[in-house]
């Protein structure tokens, strides 16, 4: 018997969605603590995410709940713990270092695996917090290969989400097909404006006023996943690149936490090439 | 026979009330195009507002959704249509101004009635815009005398809502108890910091490094009324505190114009001191 | 004599230019109100705004700078006085009625000489301000044919900008080459990203969380000139495209309207495809 | 002989100052790479930063200055190099740990002398990061004697700036007289909104729709300290203080972070109860 559990609602569109979902809860008893729900009429699409408390059976409120949805809808009746995650990075400390302080403090909703590396430079920040640090070179071997030797090493461990923290290579679209909807990126630039190598360069090449960080789902497309947070940071005519660089590290780290932080709050729902952000 | 409606509940909280409301909707065919709530758990206190089509007497549904609710609910269906606004302005031309073009462009959801103020400025403005400008002198008459002149002519305007556009006299008590939830007013600070008399010199002398507006409800509480909308504007050392009025200008307009149209769209619940924005 | 100008200084870098247009200020005995260089390296390039109070002779004063400054250095004494300036719009009213407010209201540092469309749509609103509206339809003729026109009617105007405020037709390079560096533009999106024809469709399906508006030069690239101002506007999933678009109405009017504040105000230098701006 | 130093002034205006200085680094053919100036005209100050490079005597050259300036005036010539800092906290880690990782990436312009805190609760953090924690009990004791062991630590320690990163204790008036602009602290509202203890809760009683963090030097009067930097982060009505409390953390170790970048940069000047901010 659970107690708390978010309620997890994906599915076409349909008269009394709300109604048959709560009169669920409503006859069990159940609290509904939060409540959001939006339809997307373009897709014709419902979501929903509640927050019930009570008592209650998971299985049992995920069957009847699947009972009088439409049919293909992706249901899930999670209990909040912390979830499992897998940090990969390349040698920028930023993101991995303000995820790792935000996990020590007790902060973080996950447990931390591992960080996974293709070069050396974070293995003594890591071990600073006792977390193992898998370095997997990249040299000298194709990205095939290097690709092959991380995958065999995430197959050997168990997690929910991939977080890439300044994983500077690019993943193939193979690589990515094994984790749809888990691998969570941070991009250093506004998406859709620079997308590619150095946005920094570009930004500042470009005499733009403000940049950005773009947190991001990462599909086949190459900087076109669904976006789950954004953020910009004003600039101006004195900003050299390496001064825009320096100024986005900060929106990067803040962007990308608050967007795991949805995460693993079971606040987003994909819904085509967009999210819902509950 | 109404086809499409907001329905806003301000009630008690109690379980079920989701599945009550929605099996309102789901009996009489009724489709909810959006659909927001929130729980304020400190007071023990439900707010609802869903956007209904269909075909149905507002009045009957009205009446049903007040059977279900619990004791003393706050209970509104409500057709969208232009609301009636009276503006009360004093000299400065910006908020005014704004409201004005929205107006004419078609983009404000409400009609004027008329702008009243208290100084003669603005008459010429206000009679671009063919709307009655109607000025009564503060003047060599006390307080008293002045609000008992303005709230003479108030009642004998049609009106939902009164703007104070930059309306630099401070209403008594005893005409703001005429107008609950009624009078919406733009503070030319980021409240709560520099309440009372010119913000802009208090945050000059202050050195601050950002200055704000709030949009909110006018109390009998001087500049304690609640919230609804609030932005900021970055300063620096080189503004004047004349340069951070300027600014700021920007900035209440904005503010101002932001929380109308969400008064206008019945978006916005009071909720003790504070307000609910859906 | 003049008691008041400013000295804009744009050249190439040299040792020593600081002290050798300061020493120009000292010895005529000048007060220097306020005072900001600028320098970039990349291009090898000097920029410089003084403000100077105190009695002088324009003309000398600017050839004194002259005589010590580099070859080719481009030196403006300008005295402080409204500047002229062309609106171009089409039909959409946001832009055009914020700066006739700040016109009429008089906040705008420019007289405005005449509205130029493309269409009919806004002759009410610019007449009710008592400017010329000049109509010159673009239907049934050719797009070189209708700037032929529109060119026409510009060389009977004196002004010192063309600002297009929605002006929804590209220019050609040939147009855009008789006014280098004087009109502005703004567009309704945070440039580089979604360039090109309508960029509210183009942020929303892109799912993005942030949508912005960018007021910059236009030159002979569309959408590539000089960036002078930029703003950003938050949305999220609930937003349609057209949510977004009056969302971000609010965003084009201000960057605008700040945009022409800096450019009146002589505070923006064009640096190849970039701005410095004082 | 230095090969780079900033020029640091702060005096009583006069006429022709930029024309002396600048006239000082041209007679020793310097390259002045960047030059900020700042007149307040209200308290008739001046105060310039220039960066010059070339080759010079640091302490000729400080002369040289003087002898120019008005009396009493505050001249610096600084080479660029880490300052020293002291870090005192209490038992929250996210300005802590956002500094050490920072420290720790070599990103910080000062190297951590030590860690002072009232509490054991960061001793763990501190000590992965190899910097010495010095635990310093406030139990049972008066505020003075505490104060007095601070204090005799504190002066077994060579520093330059004391950093507050979420030190939980008011500092007396005493023991602030010691470093007269060398203590900052960061405060958990947006100053002077919400003063004095627990602002969150303050912020979410009063509804606020943008919460805050100001980071400023600390003087005798609590709270009213030469802001620095500030911050916002937007809220809504379904915040509970809780939520605000961990939102703010985010713009909390961020405005402190650049704010104390500024300082070790030297590009803050103390003016009277402001800053100004090169």
């Amino acid at each position: 018997m659970a107690n708390r559990a978010r309620v997890l609602i994906d599915c076409d569109d349909a008269k009394g969605l709300v109604y048959h979902f709560s009169k669920i809860f409503y006859d069990r008893e159940l609290n509904v603590d939060t409540n959001r729900e939006f339809v997307d009429k373009e897709r014709s699409k419902f979501f929903m995410r509640s927050v019930v408390t009570g008592e209650f059976d998971v299985d049992e409120l995920r069957d009847a709940i699947v009972s009088v949805a439409p049919k293909n809808a992706h249901i899930r009746v999670v209990e909040p713990k912390p979830k499992k995650i897998v940090l990969m990075a390349t040698k920028e400390s930023h993101c991995l270092g303000d995820i790792l302080i935000r996990w020590i403090s007790g902060e973080l909703e996950a447990d931390i695996e591992a960080v996974i590396s293709n070069r050396d430079n974070l293995r003594d920040l890591t071990r600073r917090f006792d977390i193992p640090f898998l370095y997997i070179s990249s040299d000298d071997i194709s990205r095939e290969e290097h690709e092959e030797q991380v995958l065999d090493i995430l197959k050997g461990l168990e997690f929910d989400y991939i977080v890439l923290a300044k994983y500077m290579r690019i993943l193939s679209e193979d690589f990515v097909s094994n984790y749809p909807e888990k691998i969570i990126n941070i991009h250093h630039s506004f998406l859709p404006a620079f997308v590619g190598a150095n946005p920094y360069k570009q930004a500042h090449s470009r005499g733009v006023k403000i940049i950005g960080a773009t947190a991001h789902f990462v599909t086949s497309d190459l900087d076109e996943g669904p976006i789950i947070s954004q953020d910009v940071i004003p600039v101006n005519h004195r900003f050299e690149w390496k001064d825009m660089q320096r100024a986005g590290k900060d929106g990067e780290k803040i962007v990308l936490a608050r967007a795991l932080s949805l995460v693993l709050n079971d606040r987003v729902f994909v819904n085509g090439n967009k999210t819902i952000v509950f």
